[in-house]
């Protein structure tokens, strides 16, 4: 796919078909994080590739969903929930650099992901603790991000909104996301 | 071009040739950053655009670069330094989950940059009260990185090296910029 498309139409996925996505494609999309520019080029993040089935279901539990049109994008286990995970792991004094590195490494994964018709939503919300415990995590080190994997069963769409609108999302009538993005224009100063 | 051609392909510049980079260029790099998942989806980052010759140029001289090959990719004013820069605006109080929201956006902006022709290097080593000042930041606003930009006056290539190898990068006899990147398989665990 075009990089620009890839850009365009990649949305967060909340709907995942249940269907395993193939380890050989996690393995692409880890290749592309580790392409993302870090700092010091020091490359401290590792990754954890979950595909087995009871611990994908385990670390869904201690996971956290859309609160913005909850209960409707709440992924419901073995009907609409991810079917693997990418665990992004640091070391538990992770600075604020850090977490930029590890946003410019899961944005590959999910252009790349969106590139192989693969679905995904980035999670900063689950419980933290349990989550290291169920991936056995070398001590000193702690999951700071996970991306959620499958096929997608929904197609949410983007929106254009100028300043002071609402970024809320939304579900219409037809059950589809609204994802409201402000312009270039209400976003930039140019000097 | 491809995405997978963009995230391979994509290195940091710091040698850049003294042609303008058109504004428009520009516009299109923050419509690909807007573009990117972020928290809740609140939107808080904001951009400015830098083109204008002597506000780059101040700019530019409150940056530090490429510690590890200095002073060899510290880009010389006027000769190969940066022709414009998008500064990445946040709040004083910007969370760890707003930088990573930033590195989302930024490496979005950094690959259609590549799909552009255009270097980029993402800096955040610079001299911030000066930068936030040189900008005219509205009150309570700082910057959180900068983006240079500049047609590419270098090519420097990536290799791939496995754990426990060096990470630095270094100047060969042709003064070509070599990137040591772990595998996959020294960055994954497989569950």
């Amino acid at each position: 796919m075009e990089l620009a498309d890839a850009i365009r139409k990649r949305r967060s996925i909340r709907r995942f078909k249940q269907l395993q996505v193939p380890e050989k494609l996690i393995h692409t999309l880890i290749d592309a994080a580790r392409m993302a520019p870090c700092a010091g080029n020091m490359q401290i993040l590792r990754f954890v590739s979950v595909t087995e089935k009871s611990l994908v279901l385990s670390v869904f539990h201690e996971t956290f969903w859309a609160a913005q049109v909850k209960p409707h994008r709440t992924p419901v286990a073995e009907v609409t929930a991810p079917v693997a995970f990418i665990a992004v792991v640091a070391p538990d004094d992770a600075s604020a650099i850090l977490h930029a590195d590890a946003g410019a490494a899961i944005q590959n994964i999910l252009l790349c992901a969106a590139d192989n018709v693969l679905g995904s939503c980035w999670i900063g919300a689950f419980n933290k603790d349990k989550v290291d415990a169920l991936l056995d995590l070398p001590a000193g080190m702690k999951v700071l991000y996970l991306v959620a994997l499958g096929f997608p069963y929904e197609s949410p769409v983007m929106e254009n909104i100028e300043e002071g609108d609402s970024t809320k999302y939304y579900l219409d009538d037809k059950d589809v996301l609204h994802v409201p993005k402000y312009t270039v224009e209400a976003l930039t100063t140019w000097k």
